[in-house]
């Protein structure tokens, strides 16, 4: 798997310049030269955690440092102002670069990115160092922030999820990522001896948090929707009864768009007599945002007892670069911060300096668009998530997507090119498109006639070469010769 | 305490605008209403770690969650489009934001922050959503990133601190605190019973760290100057000799900008049996691009036995948000991922999404500027920072420069009006000016000027009044009436 991973990365740029050598598919660890045997790290080829799975194996994956394609920094001669050949230089790095960014956002359809925004009006304030240190409701001397801004936007999501503004704390922080590994670090301390729970389809970035706070993690089974199941989760936790338990709720998982059934949990915690000893962070990277909208969705509020909820700001929204929101109980930082040595420091972020841009953006786009406005983007998100789920099965492919989901699963085509034309998220034998705001009925006419086209050449024989995704997909959504109805 | 901050908050807006309340400047806790006895978080107030100190008492400061100058995020109306209402409030906020920007940076001097760059070229940049997604040199699929340009930099890094490229590992962060983050949680998954260790003067992210991984974490004294106190350290690590060190060396501490003496820490270390059982992170969130270009400076370099070199993107290079390099071996990050399971993740950052516009940033910066553009800037820095020493010690005001640094100490102005319009950063009674490339001599000019005034009516008895810093600043560069020479 190392083999073709590397190579598959570098083909696209590097051999076409000729100047990186295409590794066997199958490598032998032996035969690589040690400086190529790089880093070690679990594969970052997709989206999904975990190592990537192929041909069934769970494998170490070797990253390389791989240098050939980037742009180096380079000295400035001494005659480049009156050259002007630097200047000339990097325009047209930049002009080369711009030009593939347009390509690439238009050909854009695995990840659950929002590519669809126009920030022109802020581009003004791109002149200034805004740096919102430290606690977004504690004014800094550093002049130079958006707390305003933050404070507005905040306010809107405590709204959004029925919290009072005095009975919240939270702030933007840099991706979904860190909000994760707040809340995680939330509920450890309000539970020092808690155990962390959470299905084996959430977000890699909360095993991450077990790891790094030296918690004590447990796994709990899915349903093949991708939701946790509860069953197991009972088990589970009543294997530790003696100790309290904190659990990651998936308020949309990253491969499925599967929703956890909040209220199952609780009443799963309680029944099992958890009652006051469980706290719940509910990871809303994308959903969080999109739920509220859906008729019929379970709700995601500060009324359930629940300790905090994150959302991504660059998913639904959509955003320059990754940003998110962070909201948890002002009881839960107080009690964190009782102990003034906590955090030997001025905040209760993850991050000290923040970024103070994302605020204006995400303020931005809140006015311009309103609930009314969101609310008529998760509509059409989902009428055309369905369509694409439809076309799809019409065209015999095995396809998936969970009831309150833009999130189609299907069959991972077998042609890497192509998964890398559109950039489709995959794991193991499925991909998956995220349909969001920007991706429109033509953009998925445009990527369903190519992959039908393409198709034909890739199971020349029909039917009996369509593999068999039952197994992550539900027999009831697989296309394959013995399950296709 | 409390009161006298909130209340310092609110007055410069709020009660302008008549919204907010002043609290009485002694706040007595039981008077205060139950939600307005908010976080209880360590102050925000100024850029230092730990609680603030007032009357020279350490206090548990309030917060409050104040909203009172908030932007509200408010519903479009159903006629806006037609009425353009909205979008005219939303430009005259956005004009009177930028307008209190300018004042802002025009008069800032406390943080180590360059607030002079234009990048109106990259201006372009800002409508595409740049996400570099877990590991530097590992492609992903999501194709708008803008990993050529972040190994270009990281490349120019590992060059400056003496790393073969074959040899490190190293991202880009979104602040120093992210650095230090992962430098500590490499040296805990390298030696996990290691014992950190770090300087009383340390950045407050390193002892956060140590709370979040539940690392045991000795303080170590600090000389006058701010650097950390060898004899200490040595007496410190013979009390837990059977426990690897993972030490955190200050390339620049936050508040007297002190170098801690890399060479002496070494040598401590070695002398005293933890030869092959330390490991080093150096926090150069400011100074670690700076002291390459000073002469006689000690040089930080991975041909000694460091393991990882942090520094923010956002300081000496100026950028318009937080940003940082992290470098480590490569070794290192292999060692900790040889367990697939360990970040259970496919990557090693702290972050998973990543902002892929600060590279940019710093790429364009680095070609522009180059070794010799730095060399220029940190030599004027550095004279300027002499400058304003010199001329506040002819004023009578105590003032210290330590020698490889551009942050000048002096004597906390008691005005804190003043203090915020200059946006000097404090600490018990001492204050700072860090010296960025922005700050010219008529930027100087203008505040000493200004404070030598002021400073007539603080102290009108003259002499006898001037409050002693002898114990923050040494007696040599104390000019109260027992001190001045």
């Amino acid at each position: 798997m190392v083999g073709s991973i590397v190579a598959d990365a570098m083909r696209a740029e590097d051999v076409a310049a000729g100047k990186a050598e295409v590794l066997p598919e199958e490598l032998d660890l032996a035969e690589v030269p040690e400086e190529a045997v790089a880093m070690g790290l679990p594969d970052a080829a997709n989206e999904f955690g975990g190592a990537v799975e192929r041909s069934g194996r769970k494998d170490i994956s070797l990253g390389r440092n791989v240098h050939s394609t980037c742009f180096a920094v380079t000295e400035p001669d001494a005659d480049d102002e009156e050259t002007g050949d630097r200047e000339a230089y990097m325009a047209s790095v930049l002009a080369r670069y711009r030009r593939s960014l347009v390509e690439r956002t238009r050909h854009h359809l695995g990840y659950p990115y929002n590519l669809d925004f126009d920030y022109g009006e802020l581009a003004q304030l791109q002149h200034f160092s805004i740096n919102n240190l430290g606690d977004p409701f504690i004014e800094s001397n550093y002049g130079v922030h958006s707390r305003q801004f933050e404070v507005g936007v905040l306010d809107w999501f405590a709204r959004l999820w029925e919290i009072e503004k005095d009975q919240y704390w939270g702030y933007i922080t840099n991706c979904g990522t860190e909000g994760n590994l707040h809340g995680i670090l939330v509920g450890r301390e309000v539970f020092p001896d808690g155990i962390l729970y959470a299905s084996r389809e959430s977000h890699y970035s909360v095993f991450k948090a077990a790891r790094m706070y030296r918690m004590e993690c447990v796994k709990v089974d899915t349903l093949i929707t991708g939701e946790i199941d509860c069953a197991d989760f009972g088990k589970k936790i009543l294997l530790n009864q003696d100790k309290p338990a904190i659990i990651n709720v998936n308020i949309g998982t990253t491969v499925k768009g599967a929703v956890d059934d909040l209220d199952l949990v609780i009443e799963t915690l309680e029944n099992n007599g958890f009652k006051g000893r469980f706290y719940i962070h509910c990871d809303g990277a994308l959903f969080g945002l999109m739920m509220p909208f859906v008729k019929r969705a379970p709700k995601v509020t500060f009324k359930k007892p629940i300790g905090s909820v994150s959302v991504s700001g660059h998913k639904f929204v959509g955003c320059p670069m990754p940003c998110g929101v962070q909201i948890t109980r002002l009881e839960h930082i107080n009690a964190l911060s009782r102990n003034v040595e906590y955090l030997a420091s001025r905040d209760a972020t993850i991050m000290g300096s923040r970024n103070g841009h994302a605020p204006i953006f995400l303020w931005y786009t809140l006015n311009r668009k309103g609930y009314r406005g969101f609310q008529k983007e998760v509509q059409r998100c989902l009428r055309n998530a369905h369509y694409l789920r439809d076309r799809l099965r019409a065209a015999g492919v095995s396809a998936m997507l969970n009831e309150l989901s833009s999130t189609v699963v299907f069959e991972r085509p077998p042609d890497e090119e192509f998964v890398r034309r559109w950039q489709l998220a995959c794991q193991g034998s499925i991909a998956h498109v995220v349909v969001m705001p920007n991706v429109t009925i033509d953009k998925l006419d445009h990527f369903l006639d190519e992959l039908v086209a393409k198709r034909a050449a890739w199971f020349p024989a029909g039917g009996s070469q369509i593999p068999c995704i039952a197994a992550d997909v539900g027999e009831e959504n697989c296309a394959c010769t013995l399950h296709r109805c």
